[in-house]
C-alpha cells in the first residue's frame, strides 16, 4: 500500500539479494524507518521486540530469518537452533509455528550447499503468497461490505476495527482492512472507527497511520468508546483480524476484541473476522480453556511514547507511580460471539462446519489426531 | 482518605471562612497540588478543566460556588446567574442540577443580607452530608464484600472497578471505593484490577494513586483487560460508580462500563453498581434513549501527559499525526446487566422497584409528573 504516495511492502529482499528490508515499525507514526536484517539474530530481535507484528508478517519474517541462518550455517543443527529460537520468538501466534514448520520440512530433505539458495526461494513463495491470500480476503470481504453499505446509501459504512490487522500486519493489503481497502478504491463510501488498542496504540499508531497514507476517512477512539456507538447506531460493521483460531471458531486476537464482541452481539452489529487459513490451529477447539495467552511486559502499559508539541518523540510514565500493572496480550472471543469469518477462500460460519468447508484439505490433516483424542 | 499518611478531604473551608480549598486533581498522580476558589468563576473553571471530578465532588463544589457568589454579589441577579454559569459547567452530572436546585431554593427564602452566610452553611452541610452518605454505602457494600470473600477464603477478593469513583470523587470514601476501603481497614484482603480508564487515564492516575497511598493492594490494567480477566475467574466482583442513574435503574457512567458491564454478565461475575440517592434522576426512565452524553475535546484522546524517566512532565500525542478523534465521556449501561445497586440506605435490585423500595420519598415527589406523561 501507499506511504507518502509510494507503493510499499513491509517486508522485501534487498538488492544484494541476502540482506531481508522490513519497515520498523516501532517507529510508526511519528517517523517512518526502515531496518536491514542480515543475521538470525536481527530476524528474531525484530519478532520479538515489535519491528514487525502481526500474525501473517511474523509468519513471513521467520522463514526470512531461517534463510539468513542458512547463510550463516546451513547444518542440521542451524535448522534446529534457527527453528527453536524464532519459534519462541512470540508465544501466541500460530502462524510462527506455521511458517517455521514448512520451512523445516522444506529443508530437511534439501543437502546442505542448497539449503540457503531454498530457503530464501521459499520464504519469497511464501510472501507472495500472502500477498494473494489477503487481495483474496479483500475481494470476498468487499461482497460483505457492498452488501451493507446498500442497505445505507445515503451515508458512508461506519466499520469498527480493533487493533491493527492492517497491511503493516501482513506483507500488503492487511487481513481486517483489506475489504476497507479495495471498498475505497472502488469508491464505495467508508468511515472507520479505529479502536486505539492499548496498551500498545496499534490502532492509533498504525491503523490510523496506513488508513491515513491510504485517504480513508476515519476516526480514532478510546477502546472504551466502541459499545456506546454500537449501542446508537453509529456502527455498521465491525471487522477485527486474529492471531489464532481454533478449529471450532473462537478467535484470539489483541486483548479486548471479546468486549468489542460482546457489544455486537448484544446491539446486533454484525461481528466479521478476516483470517487467512494458515491462522487456523486445526488442534485446538476451545478456545478459552486451550490458547495460551502471551503476558508481556509491564511497561507496555506503564510507558508511553508519543510527540511533543516541538516534534520531540518521548517516552512518559501514564500510571500512578508505584503502582503494579498487568498486562495481558489478547483474549478470545467466543465463536458463539463471532458473526462470521472472512477467509481467502470465501465467508463461512464461525463454526467447525464453517471452517471445514472451506479448508476441507487442513480439516483432514488433524481430524486422525483428534479422533484419537476423543476415543 | 490519606495523603502521605495525613488525613485529608477534596474539598475544605480555609481559615478565612470565605475561601474554599481544593485538590487539584489534574496535577495528580505525578504532583500534589491543592487550589484557593475564591469567586465564582474560579469554581465554575474548576468543574469545567476537571480540577474537581465526580458527580458528589461536583455537586458540593457547585454548592461552593453559590456561597462564593453570594459573596461577590448576594442579588436575585447573581443567584440566578451563578445557578445558570455553573449548571452548565459538566452537561452529564446530575448531581449537580441537584445541589445547585438545593441551593436555589434555601436562597430564594432567604434575604439577600442574610444570603451568603446561608449558603456557606448549605454548602458545608452539604459536604457533611456526603461524607456520611460514602461512609453508609461502604459500610452497605461491605456486607456485599464480605460476603463473596467468605467463598474465597484462602485468597483476597479480586474486585475490578473502572474510572475514579474513589474519594477523590467525593468529599471522603468515595462510592465504589468505599467497601474497599472499609473491607481493607477490617483486614479482610481485597485486591482491585484498576481499569485505565483512557482517555484521561482516572482509574491509572487517580484510583491507583489513592489506593496507593491507602496501602490498598492493586493492579492496573489496560481497559481492554477486564473481559479476559473474567473470563479465566480472575474477578470475583465489579464495583463501579455512576454520574446517573435512571428510574428504571439503566446507569450512565465513564465511557467503557457497559463494556465490563458486558463481560461480567456473559461470565456471571455480579456487576454493582455504588451511588448516593442523589444520583437518581427519577425524570429518565430509558437511560441509551435519553441520557444526554458529553462530547469532550478531541485533545483529550490525542494527547496525555505523563511524566518522563527523569521527572518531567511532559504531554505527548499519542495519536497518528492528522488522524481525526472523538471523545465521547460516557455511556449507559442497562439496568439489565446491573446485578444491584450498593446506596447509603442498603443494597437493591437495579429496577424501580428497588430503587422507590429505598427512596419512597423521592419516587413520590416525581410520579405525578410522570403520571402525568403516561396519560
Amino acid at each position: 500500500m501507499r506511504v507518502d504516495g509510494t507503493r510499499r511492502r513491509t517486508i522485501w529482499l534487498e538488492a544484494d539479494g541476502r540482506t531481508v528490508g522490513i519497515i520498523d515499525q516501532t517507529s510508526l507514526p511519528f517517523g517512518f524507518r526502515t531496518a536491514r536484517l542480515t543475521r538470525l539474530d536481527e530476524a528474531e530481535e525484530a519478532i520479538r521486540t515489535m519491528r514487525v507484528r502481526g500474525a501473517p508478517l511474523i509468519g513471513v519474517t521467520a522463514a526470512y530469518g531461517m534463510a539468513l541462518a542458512m547463510a550463516e550455517s546451513a547444518s542440521d543443527w542451524s535448522v534446529d537452533l534457527a527453528y527453536g529460537r524464532l519459534l519462541a520468538s512470540r508465544p501466541t501466534a500460530v502462524n510462527l509455528r506455521w511458517a517455521l514448520d514448512r520451512m523445516r520440512e522444506v529443508l530437511d530433505i534439501t543437502p546442505p550447499a542448497e539449503r540457503m539458495a531454498r530457503a530464501y526461494a521459499e520464504a519469497a513463495a511464501m510472501a507472495e503468497e500472502d500477498v494473494a491470500t489477503c487481495e483474496a480476503i479483500g475481494r470476498h470481504g468487499l461482497r460483505l461490505v457492498k452488501d451493507m453499505q446498500a442497505l445505507h446509501p445515503d451515508r458512508p459504512l461506519n466499520i469498527l476495527t480493533h487493533c491493527n490487522a492492517g497491511w503493516l500486519a501482513t506483507v500488503d493489503w492487511g487481513t481486517a482492512t483489506s475489504p476497507i481497502y479495495q471498498a475505497h478504491r472502488q469508491g464505495i463510501p467508508v468511515h472507520v472507527w479505529v479502536d486505539e488498542t492499548r496498551p500498545r496504540n496499534q490502532g492509533a499508531f498504525l491503523t490510523a497511520w496506513e488508513l491515513g497514507q491510504e485517504g480513508v476517512p476515519h476516526t480514532v477512539i478510546p477502546d472504551n468508546t466502541g459499545g456506546h456507538l454500537m449501542q446508537r447506531g453509529m456502527v455498521d460493521l465491525c471487522i477485527v483480524g486474529t492471531d489464532r483460531v481454533t478449529a471450532e471458531g473462537d478467535v484470539a486476537n489483541k486483548i479486548g476484541t471479546y468486549l468489542k464482541a460482546l457489544a455486537a452481539k448484544d446491539t446486533g452489529v454484525p461481528f466479521w473476522v478476516a483470517l487467512p487459513g494458515s491462522t487456523i490451529d486445526w488442534t485446538l477447539e476451545d478456545g478459552v480453556r486451550d490458547i495460551p495467552i502471551e503476558q508481556r511486559g509491564g511497561e507496555e502499559v506503564s510507558d508511553l511514547t508519543g510527540q511533543t508539541w516541538d516534534g520531540r518523540v518521548e517516552t512518559v510514565r501514564v500510571v500512578s507511580p508505584g503502582s503494579p500493572v498487568a498486562n495481558y496480550a489478547f483474549d478470545v472471543t467466543p465463536a458463539r460471539l463471532v458473526s462470521g469469518f472472512i477467509t481467502e477462500r470465501g465467508l463461512c460460519e464461525a463454526t467447525r462446519e464453517g471452517l471445514s468447508g472451506l479448508f476441507p484439505d487442513q480439516d483432514d490433516r488433524s481430524r486422525p489426531r483428534n479422533a484419537a483424542n476423543d476415543a
